[in-house]
């Protein structure tokens, strides 16, 4: 008997007909003699719902009531999927946070799910039951709600999946699974059907918005074998392992991308210890996120240029700081407006010579002029115009084999 | 320094702004130096919107997830209002059903509040807080949500004001408080300023939905003084108190009716003990609501004839249920679908003379027949033609000074 934990997403459970058929592939794992424990997000559009009603009331919504609001997002969605199980003849409950419970550490809207009592649970599951857990949330030490940030029943997912013991942790949602790049802009895009943490992650943090990252941080941290799958069709979806358990046969697993950023270069900083850190630190304060990070020597091998990348709607906030930062001596800054990041990723990289100059052949061939380059052990990133995204895309996704 | 209990009803929180408007009410009570405890509905709408989703998945949907589903409207008005306040720098807090806990017997869907444990809102209270409660629910024994039927706000914060020893209970609404007769229909109804439990009862049972019953009867049963008021004006509400703290100076408090009624007699029934209870027990097995219920002895003083009232869309229902009950023997049915109830309610009325003759000779002067006439201690109502209503309404509400 295999303990499965199946999470299923907002556009999921959209509907009352969309909850039946979750409700219909539950009892389909059940019948085949699982134990199952369900987590669910909010109805699609719901959370945001209730966030537009707190915005109204206040900007500074009090962070205490904001989780006790959005929380009852989840607890809808649970007690309708648990009736539509038991319409279907299937043994099934709601439990919620409080009754579990999920308890929870850190800061309202922003907490980390620390422990669970199973004992109930397991109980209920021995005796046919199948659990339904409103995800994205739990009780802190003081009885209060908290939730755990936006895309957060991926995370209650992976916890309970840890905590629970489960054998799977399977998490629908309304695509097929990981793709080889962004199916909507690439026809050619192929859906992956392994894949190591370490690459969804990365594909993730660069906009295949799949599943959350910090959940696959945790399922990785656990070793916590996970696979992506649609609601919506009966394909396999893709499974995510360690590196360890994947057999790799191309160097690159995918090609990613992100918009709507802006790079911004400081040129002629002095070259010294602490420059990075003066530059960094108010940006950091005030907020702003900054991606991809690169240092080069300046040509007069005294000062050096220093480029990173920001959100387009961050880059005069950005600049405002830099200038009203006394701390710091350049000469020049310049900005350009319109880049986009364009990333090939794969575990296999580190050991096949000669990717990192195949890449660059590519864009060279289609005349794609690269403005920065930023590698890792899997990944490499170059910023291009951000007329040119598409086409780089499609063009390594074809030299890497991935068509 | 007073402790009260405020309620607002659903289209008191129906949206942002109007939760605003509570904020604002609550916060000038509070200024006033009193202790506040403010009972909440749903918004609007949402909770049928919820019973929509519910019936979309099942017509039989499961009654413990039902409760969970319901509940989860009163929490998010609990958490608006609550984050409302804190933008007016007032200290509160939403306490749900089971950080209270506010205990419950009974079945789901139709439970009972027991008790709840007072002993941190009170602290809560007397560190200058105000407590924001979601009416309607509860948990069982057994740590399940459980909610006390539709209108049940009403009946929490009778039970808060009772158990919290509060010294008012105000239940805010849409109407400015309960009137002398229906004032849509009736422009020169006038707003009554004090009224008794058993007045308001009568009024209520009566069509002049203003408060839940149950709510009402609670509030008599542990004397516990209500105001109905309304959330959108500052006037002041209707007092509901004790027969004995009022002094009446008029027979007749108000002018109810009733419609969609019908009214059927069984003829020629034998008179014997046990009839009326082979009669009516089949029909109220069938869920059939009947209201008045009137027994004449018949001409030939050996038989009898009932007749009793139904609500219209119940007639056939009805008709066929007699017919099919092979325990009483009459000599026909006969039915009048387009009738109306028209009642004068006052606990003055058992001590003033005439007030019988005074109601019969008014419709007698509008050439109003009267069908069936029904006394109780403080209310006597009359089936009369449907088209006559209005003008028997009118003719009442004049004659018994209530203009």
């Amino acid at each position: 008997m295999v303990k499965k934990v199946l999470k299923f997403g907002g556009t999921s459970v959209g509907t009352t007909e969309r909850i039946q058929h979750v409700a219909s592939i539950i009892k389909k794992e059940k019948s085949s003699g699982n134990k199952i424990i369900a987590i669910v997000s909010a109805m699609a559009g719901r959370t945001n719902e209730l966030i537009g009603l707190s915005g109204a009331i206040s900007n500074e919504f009090n962070k205490r009531e904001l989780d006790v609001l959005l929380s009852s997002g989840e607890q809808e969605t649970s007690a309708l999927l648990s009736g539509a199980l038991i319409q279907l003849n299937i043994k099934a409950k709601s439990w919620l946070n409080w009754q579990i419970p999920i308890l929870t550490d850190g800061d309202h809207t922003n907490s980390r799910i620390i422990n669970m009592h199973v004992e109930k649970i397991n109980k209920y599951l021995d005796n046919d039951g199948v659990a339904i857990i409103p995800g994205f949330q739990g009780i802190s030490k003081s009885g209060d709600i908290t939730t755990i940030g936006r895309g957060g029943s991926d995370a209650t997912a992976v916890a309970v999946a840890k905590i629970f013991n489960a054998d799977t942790c399977e998490i629908y949602t309304d695509v097929d699974g990981v793709f080889s790049t962004d199916p909507n802009k690439i026809p050619v895009a192929k859906k992956i059907d392994r894949i190591s943490y370490d690459e969804m992650l990365e594909l993730s943090s660069l906009g295949a918005k799949v599943m959350q990252s910090s959940a696959v941080q945790m399922a990785m941290m656990y070793d916590i074998p996970l696979e992506v799958r649609s609601t919506f069709t009966e394909r396999k979806g893709t499974k995510i392992f360690n590196q360890e358990n994947i057999d790799y046969t191309k160097s690159v697993t995918g090609v990613a991308y992100s918009k709507d950023d802006a790079k911004v270069t400081i040129i002629g900083v002095e070259d010294k210890p602490g420059v990075a850190a003066n530059i960094f630190e108010p940006l950091s304060k005030a907020q702003i996120n900054v991606d991809m990070v690169i240092q080069n020597i300046s040509s007069d091998q005294k000062t050096t240029d220093i480029t990173f990348t920001v959100k387009r709607d961050e880059v005069s906030k950005t600049k405002q700081i830099l200038k009203e930062n006394t701390k710091i001596n350049y000469k020049d800054i310049i900005q350009n407006d319109r880049v986009a990041k364009v990333s090939i990723v794969g575990a296999g990289m580190v050991t096949t010579p000669g990717v990192t100059y195949k890449m660059f052949r590519a864009l060279s061939d289609e005349n794609i002029n690269i403005l920065a380059i930023s590698t890792s052990e899997i990944k490499l990133s170059v910023i291009i115009d951000e007329n040119n995204t598409l086409q780089a895309i499609k063009k390594l996704h074809t030299i890497f084999d991935l068509d």
